[in-house]
């Protein structure tokens, strides 16, 4: 892998710029402790892009709630690290990437030394279990590379990866009495009965093998695992910590708990015991797979046979370099830092969900075998539609199709014959509103970047937004709308489908499926239902017809809307603005409403609503860290005052998005924050996927190159950049001037040079 | 199946005898009912030969005991059934066949009409949950076929299995309210948290699948099933148990219980509703699968496709059919009922462990493909290797060596690298004690009978053997014997192992190992080490080498033995009675010591020590409700008094085996109990598996013909057969006087003809 690449760098021209020179280092500008502090909800350990295994230190295992009912701590902790934390409780395989949600945490390891502690303990309590007080300042976060002393214990942690994967390295003071525990009870947000299963199998003195099942935010899901330590063991064991086994065992013939060669049960915490020599370095390989033990091992053997931990970190590190150069930009130390960690959290999720020998559990349980593409899960859609699967369409279209290949094997395999709502280690869990793998596949169809049975994904997608029981479609496709009385989230529902149904409706006409472009193309103005021309706002309305009279347009609590207030859901009709302003009442009125969005300050009574909104990701009312308003700021592109666009994009950047460890305005959302972010620092951005038109906003980069997988480059050059030019005064594409405030994606595919000349003054 | 059998029988010459015509309808003589009251723990419903779905009811799951502690009620459910019961829960899909210790009953279904009921409700009070009463009067068991009237309902129930499949057909009254209910979270000995999870699919109103874990005598086991039923249920639905659940779906988009598509916890029962006309037939299939549910669908597609009940019966009969005429026997009523269904019991367990298309679960929780043999599990071993292996050896050679290669796969696949000591679903659970695996496939290679790597094979006899760790085996290669201290079972498994050992010695000078031999003969005369002179028994030892002085031959509470007391177990030296004679103080002193075991009365005390003596399988202080005592009758051919065997086997015989639901004298431990029955009822007995010898007995049948896979027969002529001429007064073998009390292996699969003329006195 590495050799290849290097190979074809090498064959490279060298660009005229020095700055955005293929050849430089992008690794450098990564950080992945970016976010790691209040709501960015990303992790800071090791991963290749897409990793199955993505190796990171737990700072806390939140969620143990007895009567099983929710703690909000645990929202802090869907990561597993947070970046005011004092201490480190392990390692462990598994992350989300900036998510609302927890779960994953698998396969906890924290090496130890002096007397043997099972427990974890609690931050407060120095000593009191495994964990480990560190500082920030012994702490090193690169892409694929970790690294932190454990100041309990001296010992140097250093982590990276293969795409299956964790490697560890771990240098030990001298001791008679080190340990390497393995948890296999902890796991993020790790209430009580969420481990369902777990078995270890030893199959030498340095092996061993398992699985640990668990019921949480994947319901029904099984993680196999295959583990060698680079030294023997000396002598391991177990404690068990469930409640009660009726069979314990016959007359203890085998009653021994230290060295047994299999170990079954709910709650189990394993350890290892050696001694080290002063400065020895103990290596442990830890591979994943969603399918077997012996498939775990295979994995292991393809990737990462050998214990050369600077050489796996190396071409890890190579494959983001490889990624990171899709596009290359010149700019500010602090450009190409938010940028590059942009690029990186943009490639974290959706995961590769497959062995090495093309095996993978599907939603309905059984193993399949990927045949032509690989197989992804992870997929959180109602954020990643909007930008970042658009973003993949152009810097990795391969990858993007095989992800939508992934979601019509779901589709397949899905129990409800619907395409993926919010899927994760073939599970669904139905987290928020919409249908938005339709976008997602309306998208890639629509430009082209579908090598895959186009007729059948359109079916897949119709029989999905037909499944008249789901979230009220039913009423949907009966009434126009979903009445107030049928959901808590009516309005915003009505908006998303009849976004999801122009999608269809233009991959429709893609195929010339005429048929379902005219019912769905019908179904997409559904929108204007839900708009009540006397609020003035997107407003529940009631099965008679009428609309709700207690309404109030800043909250987000019960009033039909998710994870948004009406104020910024009404802007909400991406794939119709023109309809939009008409309705809401022309250009002038559209103005001042979107300009009040930004200029009206929210009483701090709602921000206590939903651990969503928060004061990190809003400025006025306008609220970026959630995504519904994403695609807000372009809606300016369709009035005649474009420049508010401009303007406003040029100030939410560097609000929202920081290189430091607050840096991330709100939860990252497997990539969407970051997605934002690359689109608006190029210029541009992805209203309403599933069209083929990019909205011009204002460039937050001196020059950008995006190496195309089609051999050609497409570079965006920015004349008079600054930080008071934010206004774009004149726009040229291939050397002609661009009409109007859109270019499309074929203009980025086939290659060219996009100027801006920029300005500290708009027209 | 059907074709080819019935031509195999067609072009079958007539014999001379019309009671031994093999195409006699021999399934008439079949009642799965002989056992099922008491102690026998046979169950009375449907199954093929070795089938992995034993197909029956259950009057009662047993086992709910809040603080775990085991519950002595559940020793007498260990099948599911007692026939003194008045009700039936359901009818569950899988069944241990006479065991001692409880586990399966798998995905009982439970017919009913009127208002839904998902408990099962007690039998104590009528109504109070969906079991129903009947009675024995409406109440039909046949080899692959049970039916019943379920008298709450008036719906009648019937029966039949394939190997994989369970084929149910209920009769229904008129009702518009008729359920079927999947009880997901029934077991036998149901314990809390026995069941670790469940997963249920529906792929159309008629199809479901999905998988039960459970945490039992089978430690990590997972079912998948496939179910079909003859006619579209109008609704489902199903109810959870479960404590709580934290991330239970989300808002309640898909919070549909009835009719949910997917159903997945901890605690589930499902129903699915009819209506149904007056007699109206609802039939439904249930496939199992080691492996998947893809490969339960898979399995019920190739065994049973179709929806004729009667045809599947029929061909499970006609495989009945077949096995039972590898013996054919002339006799009385009371004898053919009673050798038939001792045929049936010996043929239901080991069952096989593998799907039609040779993927089972290992040991090592791996899926594997089984190449050139059939897998199969539950090896009751400590139990099955004294008769129903050498069994199979003479009726059934090329599966009892499939057998074996299932023991050798276990050993590749075991953590510890041992052969299976009690096997059960891809588990090991260590039960009992010796290591008698080696005894079975010892028994295969001295036979002949081993079309697997014999040398490999006798490779995993010795790891098994030299597994010091292993219930006291480092003590006994030590010391020679196990000390009284380390162990409970000291005595017994000291003569377990030296019979084992034995085992070892013959196989290995068969294949001519002679250091393996060696050490192994040596080995075998361990048992002379804790033979006390003094107390003229097997004596517990301890370490300093002396006995030990608190010592009570009756008893078998904490004495060193296992399942037996010490008057019995001191005779418990199967491959050496010459020694045994000699150390007891020669001929005359042994014969007054075996004569003892039956003429002295156990003290009532002794009945409450354990479940497994009871007064049903006791004759004085003989236990052959147990099996250490299986061979002891045989030893008095090792004696001058040969007769002695002669009259108390034809004592025993009908005393222990009676074709009456209270027929059996103890467990019938997977078929051993019956085995006894088949080969003493023959007239003779293989004491010391291992070796090729039988030893005499007297024959119960008045003639039998052994009708031999290799076409040739061995005939077995019994003249002058009576009640009271219980003694052997000349045997003719092929029209020779025999030599002494023996025969060899190769004299039966030779084919031929043994004659015994009987007498009512001995000589």
């Amino acid at each position: 892998m590495k050799r290849l690449f290097l190979s074809i760098l090498a064959a490279l021209p060298i660009l005229a710029s020095a700055q955005t020179r293929s050849s430089d280092n992008l690794v450098q500008y990564v950080h992945p402790i970016i976010g790691t502090q209040r709501m960015g909800h990303v992790f800071p350990g090791a991963t290749v892009p897409f990793g199955m295994v993505q190796l990171s230190p737990e700072t806390d295992t939140v969620g143990y709630e007895q009567d099983g009912h929710y703690n909000p701590k645990v929202y802090s902790y869907c990561a597993g690290y947070q970046y005011d934390d004092k201490t480190i409780v392990g390692f462990s395989h598994t992350h989300f990437s900036g998510t609302g949600h927890s779960d994953l945490g698998d396969f906890l390891v924290m090496p130890t030394v002096g007397a043997l502690k099972l427990n974890p303990g609690t931050a407060d309590k120095p000593g009191s279990g495994y964990r480990s007080a560190f500082s920030h300042a012994n702490e090193v976060s690169e892409a694929n590379y970790y690294k932190v002393k454990l100041d309990d214990y001296n010992i140097l942690a250093e982590m990276t990866t293969t795409t299956r994967v964790g490697f560890h390295q771990y240098t030990f003071p001298k001791s008679d009495n080190a340990h390497i525990v393995l948890d296999l009870m902890a796991g993020i947000y790790n209430y009580p009965d969420k481990n369902v299963w777990t078995y270890v199998r030893f199959i030498n003195d340095s092996t061993l093998v398992g699985y640990r099942s668990t019921n949480g935010w994947a319901r029904t899901r099984t993680l196999y695992f295959a583990l060698k330590f680079s030294k023997p063991f000396i002598s391991h064991g177990y404690k068990k910590y469930d409640k009660r086994e009726v069979y314990g065992g016959f007359w203890g013939q085998f009653n021994r708990t230290p060295n047994f060669p299999e170990i079954a049960g709910r709650q189990i915490r394993a350890y290892f015991d050696f001694k080290t020599t002063e400065g020895e370095k103990i290596k442990l390989k830890m591979a994943l797979s969603p399918v077997s033990m012996d498939n775990a091992l295979a994995n292991m053997q393809a990737e990462c046979p050998g214990w050369d931990f600077d050489k796996v970190k190396a071409e890890g590190q190579q494959q983001w370099e490889k990624e990171l150069h899709k596009i290359v930009i010149d700019g500010s130390q602090t450009d190409k830092e938010n940028f590059y960690t942009s690029m990186y959290h943009a490639m974290i999720n959706p995961t590769i969900y497959m062995d090495v020998n093309g095996e993978y559990e599907g939603l309905d349980k059984n193993v399949h075998k990927a045949s032509g593409f690989t197989n992804y899960t992870t997929f959180s859609l109602w954020d990643t539609h909007r930008a970042l699967h658009p973003l993949f369409n152009i810097i990795d279209p391969k990858r993007n199709a095989d992800m939508v290949q992934s979601m019509l094997a779901h589709y397949h395999q899905s129990p409800e014959h619907m395409l993926p709502v919010w899927s994760n280690s073939a599970n669904e869990n139905w987290c928020m509103s919409g249908y938005h793998s339709v976008s997602v596949i309306a998208d890639a169809v629509v430009k082209g970047n579908a090598p895959f049975d186009a007729n059948m994904a359109l079916d897949a997608c119709v029989a999905t937004a037909d499944h008249r029981d789901y979230a009220g479609i039913g009423y949907y496709i009966d009434m126009g709308y979903i009445p107030d009385e049928k959901s808590g989230v009516s309005v915003s529902s009505t908006q998303e489908y009849a976004y999801d149904d122009w999608c269809i409706a233009q991959m429709a006409k893609k195929l010339g499926r005429q048929d379902v472009y005219d019912t769905f193309i019908k179904r997409s103005q559904n929108w204007k239902n839900v708009y009540d021309p006397k609020s003035g706002f997107m407003h529940p309305r009631l099965a008679d017809g009428t609309f709700r009279k207690n309404f109030d347009p800043f909250t987000t609590n019960n009033m039909g809307f998710i994870e948004g207030n009406a104020w910024n859901y009404t802007l909400y009709v991406p794939h119709d603005p023109k309809g939009l302003i008409q309705v809401m009442g022309g250009n002038k009125r559209f103005i001042t409403y979107v300009d009040s969005l930004f200029s009206y300050n929210l009483p701090d009574k709602y921000f206590a609503e939903t651990e969503d909104i928060t004061k990190d990701g809003i400025i006025g009312n306008y609220v970026h860290g959630n995504e519904p308003s994403h695609h807000v700021v372009y809606l300016y592109d369709w009035t005649d005052k474009p420049w508010k666009a401009q303007e406003k994009i040029r100030m939410i950047l560097p609000r929202m998005y920081k290189p430091t460890p607050d840096g991330l305005g709100g939860n990252d959302d497997t990539g969407q924050m970051s997605a934002w972010y690359i689109f608006s620092s190029l210029g541009f951005y992805p209203v309403a996927p599933g069209s083929d038109q990019y909205a011009i906003g204002s460039p937050a980069v001196n020059k950008a190159v995006i190496n195309l997988d089609n051999g050609k480059t497409f570079t965006i050059n920015v004349k008079n950049q600054g930080e008071k030019n934010v206004y774009v005064s004149k726009i040229l594409l291939n050397g002609k001037p661009l009409n109007g405030w859109f270019i499309s994606h074929s203009d980025i595919m086939n290659g060219g040079e996009m100027t801006f000349v920029m300005s500290s003054k708009h027209k």
